[in-house]
């Protein structure tokens, strides 16, 4: 391990030298943004916070030394820790530097810069070899890239202070052989459309703008030119080399953000990719302004800002679509940097700004300064989380996310996937939802099986469980056939693919509608859901009425899983417990399951409550007498706990044509403390399938109260100006419009 | 059902009579005090605001009417709330009249009494028969105690506003036979040292003093002469009758209540025995200052008002010691009355103000103005708990509950089960331990099996499972032998017998120590258990050092189960996992433990790590390469779901004498937002019994720094001056005391 104390930030006191072609900083700090800053030090509260709170941190830093080790670890490892600990320190120490002016904080950034610089020349690649693309100083490349994300920042900041000599001294031993590195040298990693090759472009070009090197701008916007590549996958399975594609930075914002904004790998990876888009534009917009990278794709970085904002929970915490670690939100630091820019370089949007306050913190620089003080001057308005329709695909064509939210407190919010594959971080879990009550999970998508940075699991990375189990669909809340994940869980038959959207029509608060038709996840079966978030006097809050209708060109198993949380209080059916337990199957994540118990129900539909956080639940759902009712547990063939024993109710119907229909009331209350339970039961006496089609899913909801509704659903006519009718029954129901909705 | 809408209300106007040999208000409110409070009224925040909380409540039901019905069903069924609220509403309704003097209150106590007294008369046992002393009104004479305690009150605030008339109709057809009903109609229920017999015992002194019924009074404080029952148990299997026993509220008081205010039951049951206790003693000391009842055993109401604030998590929430329902705190409405009682009869203790503060409410009579004026006036004083040793048993001399905390913050609380059976809702579960890391539960006691209330889950009574599963032994975190409950689960030998208390010692906080012996759990076996809460630098929080020393003149299969909560995260030691559940065993609860995998250590300890709410935890624990260490999860042979499908370790050695050494440590955190893994590694290297015997049992700890220390408890000298000296593997330790303690 290579230790160099500091032993010489008192003495080494040289005089900054200027003249190079370029002024500096200009990067993410402007000459400009430093003079503003300095202006109002100590007039703006959550600046003036933050950055106290980064000089603390810093201080403690060197006070502690340098340490620059040679590479070992994986992830969760000392010298990973570490490296990454020292980036994160130097871009924090840069930043001080310019604000403050304190030398200090020059010499610690240059003298660790000098360390790496007598360290990297002689670097192979890092030992450990599980990457596609090993980095140097990490175990993969897309760290390396965030190392030189960061520390171009320092860089820029203190490239004043810097000697001529120790300026070519770094660009020669550092920066340039670390650029090429990450880039011709390991162009597997650096030409694709992916969040690691955006990482690897964007490093190139923040260090290719602070050393004014056109050269390597044009590799990071347009990627390595004329380049043939092996195929190949990476890690995670995905394709490393497709014909045709485009590569580079603004391919990378073209590619995987739909015209909405939504980034097809889902919230997680889009939240940890922002930082690069966004801090990279702001760098090309502050060094090369012609490039207009907000105004990019009818600007899709800063509608992706709003987009990823939207995928969140009350909490703040993204929807675990696709590989997610459960419980990051936007109030990690990409989020923060996201915010700032998009505040300063959008159009000012004042709802960001209780964004910002809720955050407690700002980027240091001109965003975070701007936000800093909109939010002194009591500016903030609320940001008001909407139903909303995220398109997938480059086009907007590929489907869709659908979010529908309860009331504008966000009470309950429906989650559902109709999109793309989502690269190599997809699920297949088409028509999939997950549901959410104040901020907490009702019923769950079970996120990726990984334990981000925790080295006892696999070294941080992703576990075998993840593709065993998380990745397939019996995983998620949606319909599997035959035991088989959607498309074979095969990812290149997946990516072919998309859901279709059919209607999305949230005008009316009170009846909020999702749905969406799959016709290849099963070639030869149809499957179109529909979602109903239904606010009635007749429920004591908001229900979601589900309507999955399949239709198949034979007979098949069809299981519709529901992932709810919490203990069960009681079933209107009768069940048996196993006395041992066994997998529910052997492949396609079945083979996680344990079998818990099964039932039957001899009504037309059969109800299962249960309470959790001491709310009570309830599933109603249509059932003829030979479907099973199952109970299960995740947690079978898991040799390393590496999975959560969470519960699981699934219906399982054997059929050619069925409407799987529910509805699921949030009721009650209970209280530890009172022990008074408050309307402990469910509010539905029975609910019907009035008919089954290609054409109408239709179904009749009779209440305790003596109510009876009737929802009707037209499967192959989305328009709202055309006329229905239709006999069921004796009765004929006549409409206008998608959908049918009334009291019998 | 009747029902008696609110017609009378307006034009009923009456004058007030009076007359009567005693005055009134005099039960809980006094004349005295209800002037008082008229004077302050406005000026006390916490008063006016508990006020007018009472007042929206109590005008919301006037508003509804008056419903009386026929008793028809099971607790959480509709005619059981309906009782259960109208004596809630009544006493309400009563302290308003007194406050406000709106005679409004007095008129909707009267007509409601008037109901009850139209009804009463007639009735006959309630028709559901599950309880061993069916009620009236309510399924159970626990219930119709209940009742008659809040409605005594009610009673006594409009005593002065009804006619003499109405007044001996009230006497003779309600409030005379129900004191009957609950007496020598039913000694069974009336005439024992139990929480149902206090009930009952206060709801006839309560009427009695309200009527002036001298002999009643009698018969409440010193229970029913000469009464010969037959034996029998009660519901939860408590002896019905014990040849000899005392009986009525003052032996009610001074059997089951320690010196020490300790309720043998446990807190669970303290708190709700708390209510009667202390509402009678108020009314005692109104009506019958010569009784004493704040001085009966030495203060021991007062004592017990204290024990039981010391037998809360930093939450508030109680120990689940016994039957208990988990969340059940000190913010219940019993604790608010027992709290203001407690400060204004006792030598008004202002640390209790901070639990009143807290409480957010107040018991509406002088007490409660005292309490609230305390807190208005600031001299509150923060409730601090401490390290606590509560004797069981009515002299103090059946074991003890020791509770050990790490620091006045109580971030870390241990406690340990060193005490008597507990009456009919005592587990079998000599010297067990919970442990609590900031309120949460880090190793926990299951608690009860019961929904209380929860009408789905067996009419929110106790369930099967409370038997079968709650009250064994392998619930716990206690040594089991071989497969088979303390005192083989039954409850006549439990009865006879508590554990010993051999030390506690909590002089230096940072070394505290608690140990106990149990000799009769297991005739043959002497089993003895120290725990030591360690706070040393060498960890970043403070670590429990566990050593159960068991010695048995024979092999036996010994078990000690450890109830983590989380997720594992590693294990140092290889293990399988099974491929289809079995259960653990085939009774004393073992056949609700499915055994999810085994394996076993090559080494002499075992590290295992997992992690909850983002905090790590690490149990080394002793072992020898016959030991099993045993992963297992609670839910088998639990068709209804009515357990929690919790996680169990379970280290499991086949001897006659042997060392259970292990010690729990808290370290590091995660953070789903910023993804860093800070210190999620076991500081532990290593963990070496030295010595095991009935004299001396040593370990020698080894931490990955380096350090070494050595532990060793004298099992059979707590003499804190007496020498030891002892060789172990060619070196002799010599000390002073109990233990020693020290770097190798």
């Amino acid at each position: 391990m290579l230790y160099l104390k500091r032993i010489v930030l008192i003495c080494c006191v040289l005089v900054a030298q200027s003249g190079f072609s370029q002024e500096h900083p200009n990067l993410i700090l402007t000459k400009q943004g430093v003079k503003d800053i300095k202006a109002n030090l100590g007039k703006v509260p959550l600046f003036d916070a933050t950055l106290a709170e980064v000089k603390a941190r810093v201080d403690a830093e060197i006070e502690k030394g340098i340490f620059v080790p040679v590479p070992k670890d994986m992830a969760g490892g000392y010298t990973h820790v570490r490296h990454k600990l020292n980036y994160l320190t130097m871009q924090e120490a840069g930043v001080l530097y310019q604000i403050l002016g304190d030398k200090i904080y020059a010499i610690y950034v240059r003298e660790m810069l000098m360390a790496y610089a007598d360290l990297y020349p002689e670097l192979p690649r890092h030992p450990q070899e599980r990457s596609y693309a090993r980095g140097k100083l990490f175990w993969q490349c897309l760290n390396d890239s965030n190392w030189l994300v960061y520390t171009a920042q320092a860089y820029d900041c203190i490239y004043d202070y810097l000697s001529k000599k120790e300026v070519k001294h770094l660009e020669k031993k550092l920066f340039k052989p670390m650029a090429d590195f990450l880039s011709v040298d390991t162009p597997q990693f650096f030409n694709r459309i992916h969040n690691h090759s955006t990482w690897g472009n964007v490093a190139v070009g923040m260090i290719a703008l602070v050393m004014d090197d056109d050269a390597l701008l044009d590799r990071a916007l347009y990627g390595i030119k004329d380049l043939k590549l092996d195929a190949g996958k990476d890690n995670d399975g995905g394709d490393i080399f497709v014909e045709g594609q485009k590569a580079g930075f603004l391919a990378n914002l073209e590619e995987p953000f739909s015209p909405d904004g939504y980034y097809t790998e889902g919230a997680y990876y889009q939240r940890y990719a922002m930082y690069p888009f966004m801090i990279f534009a702001e760098a090309l917009q502050n060094a090369k302004p012609e490039i207009k990278p907000f105004e990019h794709k009818n600007g899709v970085l800063l509608k992706g800002v709003d987009a990823l904002l939207n995928l969140t929970d009350k909490d703040g915490e993204f929807f675990a679509l696709n590989d997610s670690q459960k419980g990051m939100s936007y109030f990690t630091e990409s989020l923060v940097s996201a915010v700032d820019i998009a505040y300063y370089y959008g159009d000012k949007d004042l709802s960001l700004l209780s964004i910002a306050k809720e955050q407690g913190r700002v980027q240091l620089d001109q965003t975070g300064l701007a936000v800093a003080i909109g939010v002194r001057e009591g500016k903030a308005t609320p940001f008001e989380k909407k139903s909303i329709l995220l398109t997938d695909g480059a086009n907007g064509d590929e489907g869709a996310i659908g979010i529908l939210r309860s009331t504008k407190h966000d009470a309950f919010t429906l989650v559902m996937k109709n999109a793309a594959q989502g690269l190599s971080h997809g699920h297949y879990d088409k028509l999939s939802f997950s549901l959410f009550h104040e901020g907490e999970e009702l019923f769950q998508d079970y996120g990726l099986a990984r334990f981000v940075n925790i080295e006892q699991k696999n070294g941080g990375g992703y576990l075998k469980e993840n593709k065993t189990w998380a990745k397939q669909t019996i995983a998620h809340n949606t319909i599997i056939q035959d035991e088989t994940s959607h498309f074979n869980g095969d990812y290149e038959i997946g990516s072919k693919h998309h859901s279709d959207m059919y209607v999305f029509d949230v005008k009316n608060p009170d009846i909020q509608i999702v749905s969406a038709k799959e016709k290849n996840a099963y070639p030869g079966t149809l499957l179109q859901r529909t979602m109903v978030m239904l606010n009635h006097s007749d429920f004591e809050q908001p229900v979601v009425l589900d309507l999955m209708q399949v239709n198949a060109d034979a007979k098949h198993q069809f299981d519709l899983p529901f992932y709810y949380f919490g203990q069960i209080i009681s079933a209107d059916f009768n069940y048996n417990k196993d006395e041992t337990l066994h997998t529910l199957g052997k492949a396609h994540g079945y083979q996680h399951l344990w079998k818990e118990g099964e039932g039957g129900s001899k009504n037309e539909s059969a109800t299962l409550t249960w309470r959790n956080n001491n709310t009570f639940y309830s599933l109603t759902t249509t059932t003829s007498q030979s479907d099973k009712l199952i109970f299960g547990r995740i947690g079978a063939n898991d040799p390393e706990y590496n999975l959560r024993p969470d519960p699981v109710f699934i219906v399982r119907k054997n059929t050619d044509n069925a409407l799987f229909a529910s509805v699921i009331e949030t009721h009650g209350s209970y209280s530890t403390v009172s022990e008074l339970a408050k309307n402990a039961f469910s509010n539905v006496k029975a609910l019907k399938v009035l008919q089954s089609s290609k054409a109408y899913s239709a179904v009749e909801l009779t209440l305790k109260n003596g109510h009876t509704y009737v929802f009707i659903m037209a499967n192959s006519n989305a328009s709202k100006t055309d006329k229905h009718s239709i006999a069921i029954g004796g009765k004929t129901y006549s409409w206008t419009g998608v959908y049918y909705f009334n009291k019998l």
